[in-house]
């Protein structure tokens, strides 16, 4: 079980090697947007990496993750700031520049399988050969519990926070925030009518696997939430709104227009929420949204 | 002669209206980025415009300005903010979609002459003619001194910073800032060599007319510094660096890939000084990089 107390200790352990993201006041009193694409690799997954490696004993043979997304960015990022090897396993369908990138943090990148399945299987056996630690993307306690200093950090910006919305993919980032803030502010779940893990959970009574597609699912594709933030979800009642592409793309639109700020889809759909009427703060309301991510192609804008 | 007292006065009077926006140590304790394309209407320019209407009696005919660009959107924006009338003069040329921006914060738009010379004539004459307060887009002691704010904001947020780079086109933000750190930190001007106006002015001996073209027109696009901003280069000793076309390009594109913020040309112009030898930092030198706007069309990337 994950509790504020272990993102407290990550928060810690990590200090040195994080960014503390700004946050933006855009409507007074009303609306905070928290910056956490400025995060190291663009995204807020170098939190839950830097606590998976710092918290663990790390074999000769280093770190070793599946990801072609910002999981993998991060985890290569962590590692060659730490001075310690990666492998990232990546389907073979991986955009170039994405190989890329982990090349030039230094991490052996093997492109395996058709789909991210494949490269998942390819790496746990490989963990399991090397020894080298394995880091999963989402449902591991340690990353979970760094992607919540997030929220410790949320906490100290804005004290009085009513309500954090939080795009929702594996659910890393969102049990990590909700047992951060767990009986201090609540935590609503967004997500893609397309990748709807969470809300399948929450009518299943478990995690079950999803079909994904759309706009979001370069960072919001994971198959299945995580066991971890299933839990932390049910412990402290997030519930999980649906968002359709058109409103995810509105609300990247939205996002720049009015807030010069430019994120990927899946991180795009928190807003989403609140520009339909998926979510309609109460009068006095104070809402915090996260922009948890920008690894976006401007090219294909 | 402007001074820092000009801009200490200028924060008290415009605190309730513009955002203090963050700062975000990029390389530790070496770069810093000032993310003023946060503020209110995608630009500095708000601070100024600002001052200029809160220092000042303003008749029932309200205020005037000549800019299809960000200072008009600003002075637009702080109209619309305190209740009075506004009128902007631009060019036939203007893009719809700026023209738009200025509808939909309550201005009246005058479309006038393919130039902004004839549209900026007639802005005037017609502020003779109701009594409307002119707010100049840089070369006025209350507006220089309103963006001067931002250099004590820095300051505040970057106590030892040595050197603050800071894109000139008017001149109007470099001149309040440099007043604003007069004796605690250095101003290195950046100009577009396609736009030299402080660079010519300051080979010359004064402000002179030059010609002004290429990538970062729409933003630093004043054919001849301000007079206040060219005394405060003299005064302080803030010296101009000239960078092409091509280096505003690659820095705009690398402030993107590197750090996940996207702005204008003309911002991008400080940067390339960085990316290129334009600017060198001594070892252990402390630099602050004023991300002055992003009022940039995401259709035309």
């Amino acid at each position: 079980m994950i509790t504020r107390d272990d993102a407290v200790a990550a928060a810690t352990r990590i200090a040195a090697h994080v960014r503390r993201t700004p946050v933006v006041e855009v409507e007074p009193g009303a609306l905070w947007l928290k910056l956490e694409f400025l995060q190291h690799s663009g995204s807020f997954k170098p939190r839950g990496m830097f606590n998976r490696i710092l918290a663990s004993d790390v074999p000769s043979t280093g770190v070793i993750a599946a990801s072609g997304g910002n999981a993998g960015a991060a985890v290569a990022y962590a590692a060659h700031t730490l001075g310690l090897p990666a492998e990232v396993f990546v389907p073979v369908t991986t955009p170039s520049v994405k190989v890329e990138t982990l090349h030039r943090l230094g991490a052996v990148v093997v492109q395996h399988g058709k789909e991210y399945a494949e490269a998942y299987e390819a790496a746990t056996k490989r963990a399991a050969d090397t020894g080298a630690l394995f880091c999963h993307p989402y449902d591991q306690l340690d990353v979970c519990a760094g992607q919540g200093t997030l929220g410790l950090e949320l906490l100290e910006q804005v004290p009085d926070v009513d309500t954090v919305l939080i795009a929702v993919g594996g659910g890393g980032l969102m049990a990590g925030v909700a047992a951060a803030l767990e009986g201090r502010a609540r935590v609503i779940a967004v997500e893609p009518r397309n990748c709807p893990t969470l809300h399948s959970a929450l009518a299943a009574g478990g995690p079950v696997d999803v079909e994904v597609s759309g706009v979001a699912v370069d960072s919001l594709g994971a198959r299945r939430v995580g066991t971890i933030a299933y839990e932390v979800a049910v412990r402290t009642g997030v519930h999980s709104l649906l968002v359709s592409d058109d409103d995810i793309v509105a609300a990247r639109r939205a996002l720049w227009d009015r807030h010069r700020v430019l994120v990927e889809h899946g991180t795009a759909a928190a807003y989403a929420a609140l520009l339909t009427d998926a979510y309609t703060p109460a009068a006095g309301e104070r809402v915090a949204l996260v922009l948890c991510g920008a690894n976006t192609d401007l090219s294909r804008l």
